[in-house]
């Protein structure tokens, strides 16, 4: 939110950014049928068409409205239908009428991309204030995320389709294997820095900088495998009160929970379903699509527990992360010093920051360039239709 | 069900019936966007896709996989997915996950449609037993049904649209009216032949023919108007707990119901949202849209009341009818000597007698040849999104 | 509602009448603690100190405050309190909030019956017009009602207990037996005349007498009983859907029904619980605390169906009834020529018209004297707290 | 929890700590009628009876059946009614059903106490186990815990009854005023221990002590009063979405939150529900009923923050605290090296570490003798009911 020194130098080539940006979403889209680009089967999960035209409302809200000279915009609606939860900006679609929407057409979404486009290429030919710039970059790192959406929310609304249709046949996320060392590392305690500290992008969220104290700790420096969560289901992990905290235990009740999210037995093999179709499930990979409630309920069976996301960021440099997003034991709160921009930009992050987990690292689904070791991820801790992960300490 | 004499005779031409039915489906579907087909924003209302596809999968199920020789169903997997409450078939797409599925695309259910009408036609080259004809009868008056639905369903899902697509400009909706006489005909008791009687088809709700005694009574020769309507809200109808059931008056207090489905209020006018786009309210339109609640809480205020459906049925032959289903004061129950055909088959319509509310007539939705004066369409009585209005008596 | 000769004979003794029914209630209260007086387990079951309160207000709001002259209402909390469903009076406890309520006092509460019943008997020292005498009777008629209330609404409290608690160890609800002798009765057809007809009181509901035509028919004799629905439990009658209207289907499997309200299985036999604690079933006896899905579902299993309301009131003095509400296939609605009374009497029946089917006969749980053959009971078709059975027909 | 030094010197009187405590909940049921013991309006808010029959259920069933020789339990089927959520244990009643039991009486429900007493004192005779005399010590401050909602839960109680009753007229609850400095103390940062460190009675969650970094931070002397709380309100606080959380926003609009629980307006005068009865609001009280999405959004107002536990803890000798508890900004998560205990009394906390956010200090509604500074209370972000005030912090 706040780039330095990168951002600012003569260097950086923000036009090339953007194009990059841009262009990687609409990679993604190839694959799809204009029938898949509507469905919303959960509040959580947004339909194609809403992720493309939300990322690009942004540009148009935050940036062309702004700062280019006499522009009009595409389409008096669009800014109604798009905007995601900025009250700031008024009134906005029920998060959970997204799906509802059958018009404007994929087509007229993709019309509006590229009129946003060429005004924006506009913008670039004139000399930007660095405020203004920081403005795109944010709209981009905001892009980067709603890629990642865009595949984890398409990847659980195909999931519900009992034809279990492929997104990609040979889409990598399926085959990423792992070394499954499970060796410890140790870290000593003391006064870590935490927080942003390099010279790039970041999220307000990540600031400030500051001092926390760790004890002594252990940390794996392997993920926690689909072997081992087999194992824990053959324990009974799923049937055991003493393992869960309370609230997890009446999710388990509630909705019959028995594996991680898209696993399904047949017969007495494991499949799993991916964006490359329903597969068998690969014993080496780690653990995907768990709940905090997961996470938290295997470790306590292996007598262990999360790291704290201060634990994480403080040994990251010396294991191997970005598969799989890796619950922490934090709840996702301020910073000290932590403050929120004025205006619709400060509803980012701010305001989320109760009744959430932090998750740090990456996922297979992460855009090329959107990860970093203070990046903080955050979401509910029943949630699982993320690639979530987790990674033992003690 | 039980088709007798017309439709046993020589002269019925059941193969152009056919073509002509699954024509007009077609036909129906000419303004839709792909993306039209797709959603659905409440559990009443099917999406276009799951329409069309359903009504083809009914001959496919019940005919073609039972009399054509040497059958291959076109895809295994579309018996699950387009059943619609069939228990006797098996399992089936919850009800409110039809918009959930992307696939199979639009372009695949026209396929099927293609592939069944030609298997259909090669059926017809057969001599076939009345059973069969019977039953291919039904299957071609369900699809009229389902038309009347294609309509309505749609009207809702592109009414929940911010931007108020437009389905046919000029499409008649909107434009129907009505010489609104107000004059109420004498109708002498007795006892009166309820039920069908004719020798084409009917539904086997409509049998056993039957005897009712009647009283005396009085019936309006035209139904309700927008502008009766008006008066009616004016005068405070929505907030007198007088007018109303119990349970209607909590629905209008829960949903903070103040007009008639589609109606909006700019400035000091009333708009409805037709298939044509919002119009501006013509008084002389027969009220439309109303739940059972509404229809009675108005006859109330009037000092009058709904006529049952035998006092209807009696006297329809003396006033116009067609323009709006209009809402009686008779349960939806079984005639007389009602019985439920054996197979899947019989469960077309004696599960859904009760706690629904007979609806008599038809509508400007309803499909050429698919109403007489003994057809039971039935609803529960907060729902308003068919073409429902009202008609006094007393 | 509108008492006619008998009532207004100079022999008819109201202070009698009065007197008799007020302490019925309190022999009701004899073996009551008093935490017994205050829960509200389901918005359907009231607290018996509402209950008892209720009726004693209803003297207060419809007759004291209007016809005694300089009347000093005992509390003037009272009126918010203890009104049910009166809209016109104005605001009231909520419905499910009744158990909310710890004060006032059961102390208060009979205190309050004793003022008002002091008043009472001042007025009757009064010559009263015919209309306030009338009142009085409907009053009564109403304590009546919630006489049974009182106990099927105490026999549900203490059945969600798991101590069992008993009110009265020798109450005689659970002994009552029948002859089941099985047998059917021919009825004739033609024109039949329904509706009360008596000089004494009736509630609004069932007037105006009126004609009906029935075609012949035959009712059998007796009720059906425990021992035929354990036949029907044995042969899977909750697990087949054919049976079942679709939305008592969903009843069904929601939650999981699969025996009549009461019924608990201790190793192989059936306990029921009673006012009088938990018993062993007793096969004679006739089939009780059953939804009207589950009398329907009966009724199908035996290829038979149930009488309407008509045909069971044309019948109703050619078999013996009392011991158990009948469900007929008849939904609740206004008899031709039915008028709502004016004023706050006037929401005591009409507006329930929806929803709900007519049960006719008695319970062993109604007071004496407040039974007769037109009288017409109802509830909605998923409800069995009632003392609730059927009759088959053909 | 593992009370250490203190608990264990001879000079400890164990058996007048378990008298004066029993003693202490009997002095709080005095002003109770019988029928105040009963209802449970919300889910979270548990009868009276409940309370005092649960901590009697601990005493029993964690101490008596384990270490009392040839104890006879009480009544078999009371082990089942007052478990509250210890799933080793067994089945419980539904927590949402406590208030649906009028069986056993309250007269039986202090019969319980008294035996159990007896059974207690007889134990006393005996040379206790440190370890036993540790459980008892966890009773008793369980028990304390309960006296507390006792209060609690009988204030909500009352609170929803129209007649607003009075528990004790001159209870001190309403009366207790502060000095509102509104002085601001400087506090140093660095690492400071943090967690239970003197030798008396502590529960698990206080553990281990640890290490943490401060940053340098400010504390106000006093806590926000309700003239500072009316001051938001008439700001609009209530209404501008970018002082909340977005839950609390969501929580705002659901519930239309408009005031701290039990204020209400009466002209333009403000009144609150006490103990005593509804009151005049008291401008220099400390505010309270409020819940951490208010407690937050009154901080952001304020441009400030609330302290987070360490910092409540590592400043509390520098201000009076006692009032209220106070929201902290710190989710409730396991010390570094927390351990749960094996057993039923492993679940007395550790389950409970997700969703909800820590509260400091102590309340006029808790027991003598029962609060520390290291002392860690937790709520969900939503809930009211307790006396929750806030402290600012910068």
């Amino acid at each position: 939110m706040r780039p330095k020194h990168q951002l600012e130098s003569a260097e950086f080539d923000l036009e090339g950014f953007y194009s990059n940006v841009r262009k990687y979403t609409e990679k993604l889209c190839e694959p799809l049928e204009v029938e898949d680009y509507i469905p919303q089967p959960i509040e959580d999960v947004s339909p194609p068409k809403w992720n493309i035209a939300h990322t690009t409302w942004f540009f148009e809200e935050m940036i062309l409205k702004s700062f280019a000279d006499d522009y009009t915009e595409f389409d008096a609606e669009f800014g109604f239908l798009f905007n995601s939860y900025y009250n700031t900006i008024g009134e906005r679609t029920q998060r959970n009428q997204r799906g509802d929407l059958s018009r404007p057409t994929v087509k007229d979404v993709f019309a509006y991309r590229k009129y946003v486009d060429a005004e924006m290429r506009a913008l670039f030919e004139q000399e930007l204030p660095q405020k203004v710039k920081d403005l795109i970059v944010l709209g981009l790192n905001h892009e980067q995320q709603h890629q990642e959406l865009f595949l984890t929310d398409l990847k659980y609304t195909l999931s519900v389709n009992p034809t279990y249709p492929v997104y990609r046949e040979n889409f990598a996320l399926v085959e990423k294997g792992e070394i499954d060392s499970g060796n410890f590392i140790e870290v000593e305690g003391g006064i870590k820095e935490i927080g942003f500290d390099g010279d790039g992008f970041h999220f307000d969220n990540e600031l400030g900088r500051h001092k926390a104290y760790l004890e002594d700790f252990e940390i794996c420096e392997s993920l926690v495998s689909n072997a081992d969560f087999v194992e824990f289901i053959n324990d009974g992990g799923y049937r055991d009160h003493r393992l869960w905290h309370s609230e997890g235990w009446d999710w388990v009740n509630s909705y019959q929970i028995s594996s991680p999210l898209y696993w399904t037995k047949k017969e007495s093999n494991w499949n799993i379903f991916t964006l490359g179709g329903l597969r068998k499930l690969i014993p080496e990979n780690p653990a995907c699509h768990i709940s905090f409630y997961e996470a938290s309920a295997f470790a306590e069976w292996k007598g262990m527990r999360l790291p704290t996301e201060f634990e994480w960021e403080a040994a990251s440099d010396r294991f191997d992360w970005g598969l799989r997003w890796e619950w922490t034991g934090s709840a996702y709160l301020p910073y000290p010093n932590f403050s929120t921009a004025k205006g619709a930009v400060g509803e980012y992050n701010g305001k989320f920051m109760i009744n959430q987990m932090v998750l740090r690292g990456s996922s297979v689904a992460t855009s090329p360039g959107h990860s970093r070791k203070s990046y903080r991820n955050f979401f509910h801790p029943q949630l699982r239709w993320q690639f979530t992960g987790l990674r033992l300490a003690k």
